[in-house]
């Protein structure tokens, strides 16, 4: 099962302006998120309109201006960004190589298929972006503890 | 989200011969199946012989063989068939475009998505292969009632 790199990348540029919004430069050119998530910067600049039109990042325009967090970004949970970024269409393709006659119209799989895609996004609807931008904002160098007992 | 290929058209094959379970015929090549689903020949074989592996179909040698459902095959729940059909890597991919700062190791949103999408296939847990026969055997034609109350 995979998510759309539209969406991975679109996750990977709220973290990365997650943590310039702690710094005095919140703002970040769209050149500069393609650079810093290693992506072309046409696909990105796709991932931030669509972003900006969900109202979880806002652009700035002028000559210090960028793209930033809005305002309401930290509050916005995982599962409703993913519902917004992911396509509607169902998680198979009951379309090809050619319409399904089971996996159409009515069929229990299909409708089951599109519960337990619901069911994944509910289990994200209480992680937040500001969950994201503070995991990602820790310091990684620190070794974290899987509580295993130390060996003297 | 998307499930791959490989499951759907598994989850296609399954359907097929359970339908064929039902007749005289319960055993069909998987030139028959291929041409059944409109798939390769090649992708079929590959996608039985990890039906067979999972003990969900059984191949059956001779002049009267094919592919068969196993005896346990209906009582097989959804979820557990495609955590065996789907590959073990993440919904998203951390190591590319080049490896993410954020989302390797031990990163909040990794975890996140992994118990996602653990709770995608725990929603198909109670969804049996049974289930998905019984209503590819179901007349087609029946026009299936949506409880909207009918206008005199």
């Amino acid at each position: 099962m995979q998510l759309t790199r539209f969406s991975d990348l679109g996750l990977r540029i709220l973290m990365r302006l997650g943590e310039a919004s702690a710094t005095d430069s919140p703002r970040m050119t769209v050149a500069d998120l393609a650079d810093a998530i290693e992506a072309p910067e046409t696909h990105v600049a796709k991932i931030v309109s669509r972003l900006a039109g969900i109202g979880v990042v806002r652009s700035v325009r002028g000559r210090a201006g960028g793209v930033q967090l809005a305002e309401s970004a930290p509050s916005l949970s995982v599962g409703r960004l993913l519902r917004e970024m992911e396509p509607k269409t169902p998680v198979i393709d009951c379309s090809a190589p050619s319409p399904c006659p089971y996996l159409e119209g009515d069929c229990l799989l299909r409708h089951r298929l599109a519960a337990a895609t619901e069911a994944f996004y509910r289990s994200l609807d209480d992680l937040h972006v500001a969950d994201l931008i503070a995991d990602a904002s820790r310091p990684r160098d620190t070794p974290v503890s899987l509580g295993l007992p130390h060996t003297p």
